[in-house]
C-alpha cells in the first residue's frame, strides 16, 4: 500500500479561504487563542502521525486480522505500538473538556484530523474513536466524582470507550432489546444480557474500557421509551480513580466480516455486570443519541478518509500505469502507450472521486464548524440556528458521505483494472473496509427516514426553509451563482411536496426518504462547490472539479426530483408475499 | 448460505411469453427437434444441478480457498466431487458441435442454464466456463484431427480451457505484450513468456488444461496487428487422442484476491511450451474474439447470477427479520413490529434489485438468442442483422448487467443490516464475487469504448438505427408503448449527438462512453419490461416491477442525456499532473 498524504493543504484551503472559520474563533470567547497557525500545527502533527505512525501496519492488520482466545481479544501485530502514539499524542483530548483535560479545541479541528487517522487506518482508529464520543456523553450526564475519575484516563487514551447498542433481534429498532439492568442498594445495576456487533469492546490496547449499554429496568415501559443507558467499566474504578476488579462480561466471540479485519467486533455477554445510571431512566436514548450523533458524523468522515487514500493510489497508479494510446495524445508523446490518466473514461472516474471527496471534506467541515457554533457562538440565536442545521445536516452527512465514499472507492479501484481486485495493491481493502460505514450506526436508509421524518417533517420544514435561506445568503459571487440559486429552489419545492403528500400518510416520505436525501446532498454540495470555485485558490484549481461537478454531476438533480413526483404507489402496490 | 433456487419459471416466461423463441425453432431448420418441453425439462435438470450439487459448497469454498504447493493448483473442497457431476451430466456439450460430441443446442438455452451455475457457485464454474468459448475456437479456427482430438474430450469436461491472453505491463492494451512464439520444423511453436491473473489456468479437477495464449511470432509487426494466438494443451496430445508428456509451463502463483476465492488465478510461465497456432499468423486477436465475446456475455450473465442469488437471500431475510413498525401496518399485524419488507425504503431496495435482475434475464436471453438468429435463421438477412445486434448489444450486455449486478448485490446486503456485513450470512461474498466482473474480460470502461468507437461510430450508427427500428416494431402494446417510443427517440438523438460531435476528435465520444453505455441499457431495459408487462403472466405480476421502472428508475435518462450534451470540457481540461 503507498504512503498516506494527509491533505493538510486542502483541509487549510477550507477553513481559512472558503469557510473563514478563524473570524469566527476570533469572535467566540471559547476560541480567543486558537487561530490559523495552531490549526495548521494540529493538522501537519496530525497528518505526520497518521501518515508514518498509523498507516504503516493498516494493510498488514487487514491480513492477519484481531484475533480472539479464550474470551481475550488481540488487536493486530503493531497495534499496541501505534496506539501508544495515539496516546502520547493526546489525539484523543483535542475536543475534550479542559477541566478534565481535554484540549478544549474546536470541534471542526478535531474532525478535520480526524479524517486523516480514518485514511491512514481506519481499524487503529475504530480503538479508538469511540471513546471520545462516551466520554462526551459521561460529560454531560455524569456526576463530578464520575467525571474526575473517568474524563481524564480516556481523553488520555488510556481506557477507550464502547457503544454496546446492538441485540441479535434488536438492532435499528433498540425498543425490542432484552438486556436487563437490575438496581442493587449501593445505586448500582446489575446488567444482563447479550450484546453484538460491538466495535472495540473488548481489546488489549487500553487499560479498562468503558461501555455504554443500552438495557432496560425492571419497570420499563414497553418499546424505545423503556430504554435505559448504563455506563459499564472493563474494570471496577474506585473512588480515587484507580482500578478495580474486573467485571463481569467478557467477550463471547468476534465476527469475521468483510472487511475492517483489524478491528474487533465482539459479541458481548453481560453476566450481572456491575453498571451506573447515566441520566434519567427510562431515557437512555437521549444520552445514547448525544454518542450516537458524534457517531454518525465520524463514520462519514471515516467513509471521507478511506476515499481520500483511495483516490490518492488511484492518482498515483493512473500516472504511471501506461496502456493504449490516447485519443488525444500529450504534445510529447513518442512512446508506445500513454499513461491511463490521458483516457477521458479514467479522468472522468477520477474527477467523479474528486467531485465528492472534496466536496464531502467542505461538508463535513462545514458541519463540525457547526457543532462549535450550536455550543461557542456569542450569539444565542446563532447557536439556535446552528443547533437546527447540525440535527438536519447529521443525516445527510452521514449517509451521502458514506455513499459517495462507497463509490469513490469502487471507482478507484476500478481505476486499476485487474490490480486493483488482487490483495497485493491494496486498493481492494479501502473497497471492503468502506461498505462498513453504509451501515453501521444507523444504515443509510434510516439515516434518511430520520433526515425526512425528524428533521423535515417533524419542524414543518423549518429547518430546512431556515438553511436553504442560510445557503442563499452566503452564496458567493461566481459562475454558478444563479444555478445554485436554481437547485436550492428545487430542493424547497421537493421538500414541500414530500410535506403535502405526508398529512394524510407517511408512505410517500418513507419511500422517498433516500432519494431526497440524495437530492439534498446533491444541493449542498453544489453550494458548497460554488463557494470553492469562489474563493481564493491559489494552485489547487478548484474551479476544475467545480465545472465537471456542475456539467456532468448535477443534471442527476433533476431525475432524482422527477422520480419523486412519480410517487411511491409501485412501492407500495405489491404485496410483501410477492417479493 | 440458504439454498439457490433457479428461476426456471421466469426463465420459462421470457422464451415462451416475451420473446416466442419456439416460433424461430420451428422455422429453423437447425432446431426443428427442440421445443419448449425440452428447453424446461433442460432448465430443470441444470438447475436442480446448481441448486443440489454446485450451491452447498460455494461458501466453503471462499473461506477455504484455492491453494497452491510447488506448482501444483488445488481446487477446494467438494470441488472434484462437483466437477465431475458437470461432466456427468453434459454441461459443457450443450452449445458445441454435434459432429465431435456437442449437443447443438441453441445458445439461448446454454445461456439460460448457465445463470443458474454462476448463481449457485462462481467459483466452480469458473473452471468450466472457459472451456466454451475455448472449444467454439477451436472448432472454428482448427483442423480436422485437432477438433477431433481435443473438442470430445473438452464439451465432456474431462479438459478444460483457459484463456492466457494478460501480461504483467499488457492488460488492456494487449499490442504491449512480450511473450514469444518460435516456429520449429514440425510445424509447432515454442512459447516463452510469463502470463498473469490466469483463471483456471492451473488446476486438479481436469485430466487436461488446454490454453488458447496470445504470443508474437518473430517476426511480427509492432502493436496488436502483431499478435497471435496459440493453442497450448498442458499434456501434449498423441495422434490417437491419448495423452503425451506434460508441456513446459506451470503456475509460479496463485493470487490472493477480493473475492472469488474458489477460483485459481495464475501467474503461468510458459518456458518452451509447445503450442500450435490458431488461424493466420499475426491475426490471433480477431481468433482471441471469437472466444472473448462469448466470455463477455457470460460475464455479464455471471453477475446477474449473483444478481438473483443475492435477491433470493434478501427476499427471505426481509420477510423474516422483524424491526420497528411499518408506517403502514399490514392489516393483521399485532406484534411489536413488522417484517421489514413492510418498510417503504426496503421495499425501494428490493425492486432495484428486481428491475435490473428480470430486466438483465430478458437482455441476456435476447443476446443469446440473437446469437441463434445470426448463426441459425433461415434468411440470409435475418442473420446479417443478428450478427450486428450481437456486435452492438454484447459491450452493453457485459457492462450494463456487470454494473447494476453489483449494485444489487449491494442493495441486497443493505437489506440485511449489520448481519450482511459479517461472513456467516453469506451475502457479502456476493458482493465480493460480483465486483471481479466489472474488471476482468475488458474492464467496462472498455466496453464503453467498444460500444461507442467500433459499434457505433465505425459503422456511422447504422447498427443503433437498426437496432431502434427493430425495438419499435417489437414494441408491444401496453402502457408504456408511447413511453418507450419517447425513450428510443431519445436515444437515438444521443447517438445522432455523439456522431455528430466526433467528426474532428474522439474526446467527446470517449468521456461520454460510459454515460452513453448506461443511457443505452436503460431505453433497451424499458423497451424489455414494456414486453415483460405487456404478456402474458399469470401470476408472475411483471405489471409491479415494470411500473417501478417506468416510475423511479427511467428519470435518469435524461439526466444522462444533459450530462452528455453538457460536453466533455471539464474531464479534458485539467492538465494531468493535476490528478
Amino acid at each position: 500500500m503507498l504512503p498516506y498524504r494527509p491533505p493538510v493543504e486542502d483541509t487549510m484551503f477550507l477553513l481559512k479561504d472558503v469557510f473563514k472559520i478563524h473570524e469566527d474563533w476570533a469572535r467566540w470567547s471559547k476560541f480567543n487563542e486558537v487561530d490559523l497557525d495552531l490549526a495548521q500545527a494540529i493538522l501537519e502533527q496530525g497528518g505526520k502521525f497518521a501518515a508514518e505512525v498509523m498507516g504503516p501496519v493498516s494493510q498488514t492488520a487487514d491480513q492477519e486480522g484481531a484475533k480472539w482466545h479464550d474470551n481475550e481479544v488481540y488487536a493486530p501485530s503493531g497495534y499496541k505500538e501505534a496506539f501508544d502514539g495515539v496516546v502520547a499524542g493526546g489525539w484523543l483530548s483535542l475536543n475534550g473538556n479542559p477541566e478534565y483535560g481535554g484540549q478544549g479545541l474546536p470541534a471542526v479541528l478535531s474532525i478535520g484530523v480526524e479524517e486523516y487517522f480514518w485514511g491512514a487506518n481506519t481499524t487503529l482508529w475504530l480503538y479508538a474513536s469511540l471513546t471520545v464520543g462516551a466520554a462526551h456523553c459521561i460529560d454531560v450526564f455524569c456526576d463530578e466524582t464520575t467525571k474526575a475519575n473517568y474524563l481524564p484516563p480516556m481523553y488520555e487514551g488510556k481506557w477507550t470507550g464502547a457503544m454496546a447498542l446492538t441485540e441479535a433481534h434488536a438492532g435499528t429498532d433498540l425498543g425490542l432489546l432484552r438486556t436487563k439492568a437490575t438496581p442493587v442498594d449501593d445505586g448500582s445495576y446489575r446488567i444482563k444480557g447479550t450484546k453484538i456487533f460491538i466495535t472495540s469492546g473488548e481489546h488489549d490496547l487500553a487499560e479498562n474500557i468503558i461501555h455504554l449499554v443500552l438495557a432496560k429496568l425492571p419497570d420499563a415501559p414497553v418499546g424505545s421509551k423503556g430504554i435505559s443507558l448504563f455506563f459499564v467499566p472493563k474494570f471496577l474504578v474506585n473512588d480515587d480513580g484507580t482500578l478495580g476488579a474486573r467485571n463481569s462480561f467478557f467477550s463471547a466471540s468476534i465476527e469475521e466480516k468483510m472487511g475492517i479485519h483489524g478491528s474487533a467486533t465482539s459479541t458481548i455477554v453481560y453476566d450481572d455486570a456491575i453498571g451506573y445510571l447515566v441520566g434519567a431512566p427510562h431515557h437512555g436514548l437521549a444520552g445514547m443519541f448525544v454518542m450516537m450523533n458524534a457517531a454518525r458524523l465520524s463514520v462519514g468522515i471515516q467513509g471521507l478518509g478511506a476515499a481520500e487514500r483511495a483516490y490518492q493510489m488511484a492518482s498515483d497508479y493512473v500516472k504511471e500505469r501506461r496502456q493504449g494510446k490516447a485519443v488525444q495524445r500529450p504534445p510529447d508523446s513518442d512512446t508506445e502507450a500513454d499513461p491511463i490518466i490521458e483516457h477521458p473514461d479514467v479522468r472522468r472516474l477520477m474527477l467523479i472521486q474528486r467531485a465528492f471527496t472534496e466536496g464531502g471534506r467542505a461538508f463535513a467541515l462545514f458541519v463540525a464548524h457547526q457543532i462549535d457554533r450550536s455550543r461557542f457562538a456569542e450569539a444565542p440565536e446563532d447557536q439556535v440556528q446552528a443547533t437546527k442545521f447540525v440535527e438536519l445536516l447529521t443525516p445527510i452527512a452521514k449517509a451521502f458521505l458514506t455513499d459517495r465514499a462507497m463509490d469513490s472507492t469502487i471507482h478507484a479501484q476500478q481505476c486499476f483494472g485487474g490490480h486493483g481486485y488482487i490483495r497485493e495493491t491494496g486498493i481492494e481493502q479501502l473497497v471492503r473496509d468502506t461498505r462498513i460505514t453504509q451501515i453501521y450506526e444507523g444504515t443509510n436508509g434510516v439515516q434518511a427516514w430520520d433526515l425526512v421524518r425528524r428533521k423535515v417533517l417533524l419542524n414543518g420544514g423549518e429547518y430546512v426553509a431556515e438553511f436553504a435561506e442560510y445557503m442563499r445568503t452566503n452564496n458567493t459571487e461566481g459562475p454558478y451563482k444563479e444555478v445554485v440559486e436554481g437547485y436550492i429552489n428545487e430542493w424547497l419545492d421537493c421538500t414541500k411536496l414530500i410535506m403535502e403528500r405526508s398529512s394524510n400518510t407517511l408512505e410517500f416520505a418513507a419511500g422517498n426518504a433516500a432519494d431526497y436525501l440524495e437530492l439534498s446532498g446533491l444541493v449542498i454540495y453544489a453550494w458548497l462547490w460554488n463557494q470553492m470555485s469562489g474563493a481564493n485558490d491559489e494552485h489547487l484549481n478548484k474551479k476544475y472539479t467545480a465545472e465537471f461537478y456542475f456539467d456532468r454531476v448535477l443534471p442527476k438533480i433533476p431525475s432524482l426530483f422527477a422520480a419523486i413526483q412519480n410517487g411511491t404507489d409501485s412501492i407500495q402496490t405489491p404485496e410483501s408475499a410477492w417479493f
